[in-house]
């Protein structure tokens, strides 16, 4: 017997390659996990190994892969889990209809400079784009479009990770889908079993 | 708050077309839903319009539609919530590899005569199959592959839809997925706000 705490809902992080959406998703992955939170981050790789394997990085492949991506973290959250996605989603459009076709759904800008984020170029994917070995580069060649009304903006070229984090974990408390840290405790001991 | 009741799992109706895989998974999501369980009816034509638009009736295009169906259903049950699937599912050894990468998976074996489900043909499909309008159909001119060790099998030619609804309700209250109805009413008025 398990007890669900609080409501589901869909964490969309959203945000240029390098960013730091998959170190802050990961963040907030553990934090929740430490708490027993229904949790689970729909990585981008595993997803498009899982359930889009033959799509690439056009527009309408991309676009595919954000409405699948939408698709499973609704079935999620509906049952109570925090859906956590990291896919860069570049296309407001797209990010919008799976907003709009889903509930509770919490978008999360990893706002940082491209300068920043070509800094970074932690999978080495920016060089390669500049070098025209990659073509359709997010950023680049590209666009990004920015959400307009996030509900969350975490400014990675400022905040410490643990700043992002807690900026997250904090609006899912106030949200409901998540119990603070002394509820969720003085609940653990009355009724989980 | 809400209490999740038992585990989660994935029930794998498998089975020809017009066999009553369909009929049978309703019954028992509308009974669960009835108790207040976390389910999640994954319909083969909703996953085909979601996650597989781009696949066909090939082996290889099922394989990969039945690997899918098995990625979300696992997602589902492994956070407390029963997962059914009702696609014909006909090989063998893509079953068994869902069956190897998932926990608590609950093969139905919807078995009826191949002259049986043909006389229903609900879909009209059998009669497409045999005047040679639709190519490569289970049971006809592609082959269905009978589980070995299912751990449910529903004979509708013989039982009443009533009656295979209770066979699966059964098998997951002895599973411990479900609570058997007492005991839910117990826990509900006690614990579930």
């Amino acid at each position: 017997m398990r007890l669900v705490q609080g409501k589901g809902c869909i964490l969309w992080f959203t945000g240029l390659s390098g960013s730091g959406k998959t170190t802050i998703s990961m963040g907030v992955e553990h934090e929740l996990k430490a708490r027993n939170c229904l949790v689970e981050l729909l990585d981008g790789d595993v997803i498009r190994k899982h359930l889009c394997k033959e799509l690439g990085y056009s527009k309408q492949d991309r676009d595919t892969n954000v409405r699948r991506i939408g698709f499973v973290a609704n079935l999620l959250s509906r049952n109570g889990v925090v859906a956590i996605t990291a896919a860069i989603s570049p296309y407001r459009a797209t990010r919008d209809e799976v907003r709009r076709m889903t509930e509770n759904f919490i978008e999360v800008y990893v706002n940082a400079p491209l300068e920043v984020c070509e800094a970074r170029d932690v999978k080495g994917l920016y060089a390669m784009a500049r070098s025209g070995k990659i073509q359709g580069f997010t950023g680049i060649d590209d666009p990004y479009e920015e959400p307009l009304n996030p509900e969350i903006v975490c400014y990675t070229a400022q905040e410490t990770v643990e700043e992002s984090v807690a900026k997250v974990i904090n609006y899912l408390e106030r949200l409901g889908c998540v119990l603070n840290l002394s509820e969720a405790v003085s609940l653990d001991s009355e009724i989980v079993c």
